[in-house]
């Protein structure tokens, strides 16, 4: 095993963010007669694995101000994560975001922007912030280095569980590049921290240097690694079938509000090309189905994005059998309105 | 620090159960004003702590099938228990139970008695299938040494994290003297296992004897347990403030469908009356609004019965300030209807 050190740097972040919660359901297992594992990053601070990519990019960056544009789990994970390092941020969001993702980046101090996308849209309005702020770093959710390494720390957790096969929501495709650039490095010596662990690092989130955690491992996992996309507004799957990157014409309505980006970027294209197993279309029907699935049979509150995983699963439900599968819960935050209808059916 | 040796049925059970997941929300913290942390047992095999009673119940005790009446939770946890072991079980349960507490029951395995409460009380019922099947255990959710040993579990891990004050959910009473009796003895030496090893323990279920947990070490936590009891069938606090085991005259029709207990057990009372702070009465306007909070601050589902600690300090807040407190979700398993109106507020 070939043991990689990690610099004071990581250490920080492996302190800041809380390891995924794995949830095993007896009753999930059974109906779906798959060996399914749930990786919820529901319980990540600010409620989806946003954190990770945002407090890497916030504490590797000079600036003190941050600039970005986000439906709304990005935003939040950038604004608590400049609150915690003492920075400022504004977030541009479409005044059609879920209200309680905008309550939740003011609720963490930054300043949110709101624009109506049919008149200006979000790359236009951050050009325009920009010129206001000329010493803000402008943030993409999911097209810069720091943010697939902040997002690979889910990546190195999981390939410590040696699963065959594990399906990452895909929207601009932050998440599965972090986890494919993962499986370049391997696994975490110590995978995941005790619950008591966790609560500690929570609670000491600016005390760094305090972890035991010193090195990466790697391991040969060969851990298959699917895309779960929208079918509405499946650009990364057409890309991929395609071999070049394609964008969708105009922004998509999916009820997978996480996922309504117009393309893949720039960074994470060429490595799912390379590096994914194939992209899932998952429909609208099947997200809410798999939404209702995670409450009855998992106890699991997760937003529809968060559950594209399982929906590519119940898409193609034959490619997984005698597999041990992981699907990873991306975010929980949904407004209570939208989660009744999804739990109406 | 003292040592006390686990035995090795101490060691199966360990092994059995998944450890507790302690979650902090810095918009839950924010929100109240105070230091909360919750310890949701709504990912315990099963989705309550009941099965940490019903396993150590069925494990210890010779007899091949088990006998009990329980509106749900408690049948879950000892069918799956049972199942697990190669036993039967039967649980008699009203025919107004909650449809996926049914359906839950028999999908793991055991037989369902429903009866007419109006016509048949629980009792009667269970004497009645007594007669038939001499052999049988019959199990009190509550009411029973294993059941109060097996719950204990849990207070083992929380008293590891030195809280001040740990909240309860009340109903027979079987987890708040779970928690007391914990207190005596102290927490465990290995306190909560990481998210890996839960899973290996959780894929593993009856290779017993695999764990590295090896002892109990008593500290001198002082932790201050109270009861959080719906006011709509408030026996153990009135039993609390007079001395006097007391119990409710009729079936409570509270929405913790969960504490719809006549009283504390017989076992229960004492350690209780001894053990605990305080039993605090949550009306079930609070018991709803702890739930829409755990769902918009937190992305936790939980039950009603389940969200009665939390409602606790909703209906006392000025108790807990300064105090770093636990507050215990007993279970998430409620019907997306009922789920769906609690949402709606």
């Amino acid at each position: 095993m070939k043991v990689i050190h990690c610099d004071n740097r990581m250490l920080s972040l492996l302190e800041a963010i809380r390891p995924t919660t794995l949830i095993r359901s007896a009753k999930l297992i059974d109906y779906l007669g798959l060996d399914i594992t749930i990786a919820s990053e529901t319980f990540q601070h600010t409620g989806s694995f946003k954190f990770r990519a945002a407090y890497n990019l916030a504490m590797n960056v000079p600036n003190d101000r941050f600039l970005t544009a986000s439906s709304g789990n990005f935003g939040q994970a950038l604004a608590y994560s400049a609150k915690l390092l003492g920075k400022q941020c504004t977030v541009v969001m479409p005044a059609t975001s879920a209200q309680v993702k905008i309550d939740a980046v003011r609720g963490f101090g930054a300043t949110v922007d709101l624009i109506d996308t049919k008149k200006v849209g979000r790359n236009e309005r951050i050009e325009q912030l920009r010129e206001q702020m000329p010493d803000a770093y402008v943030a993409s959710p999911y097209d810069d280095q720091l943010v697939i390494d902040g997002n690979a720390t889910l990546g190195h957790e999981l390939l410590g569980e040696n699963f065959d096969t594990i399906i990452v929501p895909i929207g601009g495709g932050g998440l599965i590049s972090g986890t494919i650039e993962a499986r370049k490095s391997g696994s975490l010596a110590t995978p995941t921290l005790s619950n008591a662990e966790t609560l500690r690092r929570g609670e000491d989130i600016k005390k760094s240097q305090r972890l035991s955690v010193s090195a990466l491992t790697v391991d040969a996992s060969r851990a298959a690694i699917f895309g779960a996309e929208p079918l509405h507004g499946n650009d990364a799957a057409r890309s991929f079938r395609s071999g070049h990157l394609t964008a969708n014409e105009t922004e998509p309505t999916t009820i997978a509000d996480g996922a309504r980006t117009l393309s893949l970027g720039h960074l994470n294209w060429p490595i799912i090309r390379d590096g994914a197993k194939d992209i899932l279309e998952v429909s609208d029907a099947k997200i809410a189905e798999a939404v209702r699935l995670y409450f009855s049979l998992a106890n699991l509150k997760c937003e529809p994005t968060g559950a594209l995983s399982l929906g590519a699963i119940l898409e193609n439900k034959a490619l997984f059998k005698d597999k041990k599968v992981c699907v990873i819960v991306s975010g929980g935050n949904v407004d209570p309105d939208v989660y009744r209808s999804l739990l109406k059916g």
